[in-house]
């Protein structure tokens, strides 16, 4: 039996699989469906988060009728940045730790960051984080859009935004784990937001989901569904913005095509599965056309696994 | 023996080396003594560069007292980008290709690309061709500032910005071999210069070598050697300029380290090199203390192998 944990600032969710090396999408999907899920807890001693997460793997393995010792491999699909101490990997993210975040965000803690790896390394011999992002790349790698391709992206563009990368048949990782955090890479001057990261101005900072709700609540948008919502319906000044976004989220797409010659982007998250119909086309005009030795070819297409891809990463990390 | 070929828009070098798999320094800079150099050749059919670097290779063999089947493998260093013709590598290059780059470039032939992997195969049975900033990357791996370390870059800031990618101690090459292109991200809305791929306002466009010649010539600058001596002497104008460059250039490098979560950039390059002492901290200021989590560590260094890094390149792709 194998355990799939996914680690968000909002809730963790834990299931459980039986599958070999080769776990087929149906198999996946049943698991998903007995997953168990709890808000993230932020109050207590930093490994709060930790404790919580080998509490609800006890409890899994109590409800299937198993030992906690048949547990194989714990797989973990993590929010990041990830932190490295001691060789093991911590989790930095400022929804969970307030002491990164700052008074303002009201946590409940002041936490800079907390322990994953070491707790659950104590527990279970076969122990695999990786950032939410390459989790959910690896499932579009085994199950969805991105199968067979060797370099390519899964891009969430959701609340925030975030990327799992690929290239060369290899699932980019980096000296921390925090590979695909392009979502704080800078493609712009053209407006000074502030992002949740400190800086000014990044991607995240102009087109993620709590982005475009700061950004144009005061133009009567009040989210990213009202504002596609009014372009669809043609209203110009919602087209205008929805246009500004694709260009700027297009940017980062074609910036990852000239660093790592990439063949296929995979998107999704609730920002874009929504609306993908109408947002793809303006992304793909982003990317194709310029500098034809480079993007010939290259495909912007919608994530296989749909709405549930990030839901699929942990299960991917183990199978 | 090994043969080693550099094969850029102004000439084409190469070398002979007798060394096993772990060729030492010394004996790749003894390669380089016999260096052999043309310029490149851009008059007559698409594979007038194929037939040069095959008769160079030639020369090369014959002047060295052996045969041609004596070349056990061939390194090539190129410069890009590439495509790829029936699984082969072929140069797209606008200093190379006169169909690219339109009449304006004055070159004697209507090129789109031109073959290189194919004719070399058919001759020699061990072929590695890689982009330059690929070459130059492996050579500072292996001799350089860049030895034994898993997640790093290459950065050469010279005539044009090219950049050789390594993440978790692969080498990174992407769908044709073209990644590493990075130098034609966009980073700023700042300019409308236009760059050779055809783009607007992107890294190469603001802050290559051709680019400082051509955007502030008319402010006094003749090129990057002027501006940087002016700003070195404490001129207003010219440091304001030179942190705007840093700032740039300062931006891909934290980029690069929010995509790839890398532990160390190398760079060199004759815009770099002969300021580095001045630039440098410029450059670390643009990367370090913006989102700790991320940058925390790494480090900025100038190229171990100096100026001559290019030189190496071709003999790291055999070594």
């Amino acid at each position: 039996m194998k355990a799939c944990v996914d680690l968000g600032g909002t809730k963790i969710a834990v299931s459980l699989v039986d599958a070999g090396p080769e776990m087929s999408l149906e198999q996946a999907m049943s698991a998903l469906q007995s997953r168990r899920s709890e808000p993230t807890e932020k109050s207590g001693p930093p490994d709060t988060v930790a404790r919580q997460v080998l509490r609800m793997l006890a409890q899994a393995a109590q409800a299937a009728g198993i030992r906690e010792q048949d547990i194989e491999a714990v797989g973990v699909s993590s929010c990041g940045p990830f932190v490295v101490t001691g060789g093991m990997t911590e989790v930095s993210n400022p929804n969970i730790c307030g002491g990164m975040a700052g008074p303002a965000r009201g946590l409940p803690n002041d936490w800079v960051s907390v322990p994953l790896e070491a707790p659950l390394r104590q527990r279970f011999a076969n122990v695999r984080v990786e950032n939410d992002g390459v989790g959910a790349l690896q499932a579009e790698r085994r199950w969805g859009a991105l199968q067979g391709v060797g370099s390519c992206a899964y891009v969430t563009w959701s609340t925030g935004i975030g990327f799992g990368l690929c290239v060369d048949g290899n699932i980019l990782r980096g000296k921390h784990g925090n590979a695909g955090h392009a979502g704080h890479t800078f493609v712009s001057d053209s407006d000074d937001t502030l992002c949740g990261c400190g800086n000014v101005g990044d991607l995240e900072a102009l087109a993620a989901g709590n982005a475009i709700e700061r950004r144009f609540a005061s133009q009567g948008y009040a989210g990213a569904t009202a504002l596609f919502t009014a372009a669809r319906a043609g209203e110009p000044a919602a087209l205008a913005i929805t246009d500004e976004l694709c260009r700027v989220m297009g940017r980062a797409l074609y910036n990852l095509v000239t660093t790592l010659d990439l063949q296929r982007f995979s998107i999704g998250g609730g920002v874009f599965w929504n609306n993908r119909d109408f947002l793809l086309p303006r992304l793909q005009a982003q990317v194709l056309g310029k500098f034809p030795a480079l993007t010939a070819g290259v495909e912007v297409v919608a994530a296989g696994l749909g709405e549930r891809v990030g839901d699929f990463g942990a299960l991917a990390l183990v199978s």
